[in-house]
């Protein structure tokens, strides 16, 4: 067998630019044994012969010999490395029509998750900032659990999620948010979409009817449209979800999505008194709230509002929360908590239909809770979020209060500026802002069916953005407004 | 305010064993606020003098004020600590019907995928062997991935993956089984479950036929299920998937899922000539394959089979594969290779609708497959698991010889013991097993549909089970068997 001419042969055949010699040699002989050029029962040559025969380092022989080793082309023997047979692999291409190039049709008009913004600056709603997180104290934690990690630590794991994290979790939420829950009641998920999607899916049948608030959260919409719920748009005001009798009598829900702490995207509170008529009305209608607290824990101004979940014993809620938020995006950890009385036919089917995992990481969260870092975190963003939020505020009204009014404000990490003028078009002037570099959707994209309930302005999330960007970053979002008004008033 | 009576008051109304006295006193503190008993604008006691008159440690004072500032139950002023104002949240418990405390219809019957068997010994398949998992090394990719971390490894992510990962795993998978792919046809999922889901939602409609192996594996005709599609069983025999001329005409399939270089549970290795035929039949009927190489890594005996993907240009192939097995379960990353035409479509649907994340976690895998320690691994685990092969096959010679043969031992991590008797009951004897605490799986209980086209045996994994320990395991079936045979000559 002659080596270099296997070997020129081969890479005048094929496009070899920007491999190395050791590529090379491996891919080569790696063809030449599965198109049977090198015969089952070959017996290879010794590395250092064979690197002298094609004036390579004997490392790159090593190299080659050992990937066809691993990959199970050769087996080495006391005496050399042998060829094993291969069944013939080179065959002629068929004769085809071409690959059915196309994805499902049910696959086309999913999701609309929010840009997360990579290249642009502005007000992407839902960034927390990244650049305040303790990566160091985290990387600690996890180091710590992986010191710590035993074998089941690698295993498939609970489905419901690690026991110390569950545990850790319900008695944060206790405090937090007056959630009233035992360990058992709460589940660890993959995020916010995840924990909808298995909502979607366990607690509602396909045709089931779920009301969603208008303007509302697309990524609820989504998971809902995915498990062939009926979706019903309800109105959501000032003071947030406001059905009516006949939402109640003619479309009556299995699940009910709210964002009441602060709705997405308008930043409306849900009113005490709302909050109860819709959890006595979820009873008499025998419907599931899903209540998502998503970015609850910052509360600028006034007290804190406990949870839907705590306002009454054993309330028809399912409470949502993440991580993302508070921690970073890329966790992809969040939770659900569940009425008692659904925590164990939930748990059996998430053991059959489900694997645990990640369970380092979820052992470093539970202790980064545990040792109160999370809630020092929580402080110092909670301190910056409000100096961000003063400052969006203020240029808000400076640049553009003639034009409209800040809404939604004392709460989360983004609030949502309505339009005075309904002919001006939220849609379009995102687009403008957009193409400015400038991100800040529209409050009327998020509309659920036709139509945003008269929503129409900016949602501008303020968490990523530092204080002293911001006024210049309105200028520019107020130039474009001021352009649209005076587009309008021309005859 | 007398504070002593009301932590009396307090600790008797409910269970507080347990309860550290820092928690009493928080706890206490902050149902105080929300009822009102501590009113707005209440100043709290200075902490020392709060201490003296509770009779308790300065710290723990400050840890309840402490937390409820963090609440925001209280503000802290420059002279001290202020209680907030709440609105009324004890309110009466609605009188109201029970919470019907059921899941959905459909979560009832889906998806049974395999017991991990934490608490029995024996033969669960899928299970590597974690003890050997060299966790020293992972930790140090991880640790090197975070201390490289920039900000944007924390954000939400390209939903196909790391560009690093998806780069090592194309390189990767072309050398080690002659996978045709751009690192742009390669998608990283939460695991082989994830990437069903998304195959089953992304590629084909409601309705759409799939064909899954019979007997074959549960977790995907669990994914089928919930997207709806029509799910024919097409027989399995001894050199896998054989779909009849009928089959074709009278059930086209949009999807076709196998198995093809270890049949799941029975171990066949789909040969050359079906392979090419199965590739042929899809292209006419514009079908796509779904090649689970699940376990693929491990070859014990002959050749390695290289890839049906790999077998003609631009075959209408999506390639599985999961890192559960050759790393550990909780690691939680899987991935998938599309055929190119559907890469494009596919990273704009998946940008649409799902999040990326876990950057780095990725990128540490990426490292520890360019390192060579993945391989080195891998090399490891074929020396150790042929040595259990080769224990469990001379052991089921030794004892079950008489009642049975082996199949499909020559890969994987698995094998299947088929019954010659086909009176005897494997799911019977399974479960008799398992009331020994060995577990071994029944080959008919994965049927696809009525009936496992004879299929009648044990599945039999072996990669976790240490070598000296499979004689006494396999004795233990042995015995069962023996008297269901004996039991079966009575008259």
């Amino acid at each position: 067998m002659d080596f270099v001419l296997l070997i020129d042969q081969f890479s005048q055949a094929r496009d070899i630019r920007g491999w190395s010699r050791q590529r090379v040699l491996h891919e080569c002989l790696r063809e030449a044994i599965r198109s049977g050029k090198l015969a089952a029962g070959t017996r290879l040559p010794a590395s250092r012969a064979l690197a002298l025969e094609l004036s390579v380092a004997r490392n790159s022989v090593l190299y080659a010999y050992d990937q066809l080793a691993t990959e199970g082309f050769t087996r080495p023997d006391r005496r050399g490395t042998v060829v094993m047979s291969m069944c013939a692999v080179a065959i002629a291409p068929l004769a085809a029509p071409p690959l059915r190039a196309a994805l499902s049709h049910r696959s086309g008009g999913v999701r609309v998750l929010t840009d997360p913004g990579g290249l642009t600056s502005g007000f992407a709603p839902g960034m927390p900032a990244l650049d305040e997180f303790p990566v160091t104290v985290w990387r600690r934690m996890l180091d710590r659990a992986w010191r710590n990690t035993r074998i089941d630590l690698l295993n498939y794991g609970d489905p419901s999620g690690e026991a110390s994290l569950r545990a850790a979790l319900a008695d944060y939420l206790r405090a937090a948010r007056g959630v009233d829950c035992d360990p058992g009641q709460v589940f660890i998920t993959s995020g916010t979409q995840a924990s909808l999607d298995m909502c979607a899916h366990a607690l509602a049948d396909a045709g089931d009817t779920v009301w969603i608030e208008n303007p509302g959260y697309a990524g609820a919409r989504a998971a809902m449209q995915a498990a062939q719920l009926e979706i019903i748009g309800i109105p959501t005001d000032a003071h947030g979800i406001h059905p009516a009798a006949t939402d109640w009598q003619h479309h009556r829900p299995r699940l009910i999505y709210t964002t009441p702490s602060h709705q997405y995207p308008t930043g409306s509170v849900l009113s005490l008194e709302r909050r109860l008529g819709l959890i006595a009305g979820a009873r008499a209608a025998g419907a599931l709230i899903i209540e998502d607290d998503y970015d609850s824990e910052f509360r600028h101004d006034g007290p804190p509002l406990p949870a839907m979940q705590g306002l009454a014993p054993d309330a028809p809620v399912v409470y949502l929360g993440t991580f993302s938020k508070t921690m970073f995006p890329a966790l992809r950890i969040g939770f659900m908590v569940t009425p008692r009385a659904l925590a164990e036919p939930l748990r059996a089917w998430l053991t059959r239909s489900a694997h645990g995992g990640r369970s380092a990481e979820q052992l470093a969260l539970a202790q980064f809770l545990r040792d109160g870092q999370f809630a020092l975190h929580l402080r110092r963003m909670r301190r910056l979020y409000r100096q961000r939020r003063d400052a969006l505020v203020a240029a808000l009204e400076l640049h553009m209060g003639f034009a409209g009014s800040v809404h939604g404000g004392s709460a989360g990490m983004h609030l949502a500026f309505q339009f005075h003028e309904a002919r001006l078009s939220d849609t379009a002037l995102s687009a403008q802002a957009l193409e400015k570099g400038i991100v800040a959707p529209a409050l009327s994209a998020h509309a659920t069916g036709a139509g945003a309930n008269g929503w129409n302005g900016f949602m501008l999330g303020y968490a990523q953005v530092p204080a002293p960007q911001i006024d210049a970053l309105v200028r520019g979002l107020a130039m474009l407004v001021h352009e649209a008004i005076a587009g309008l008033k021309k005859p």
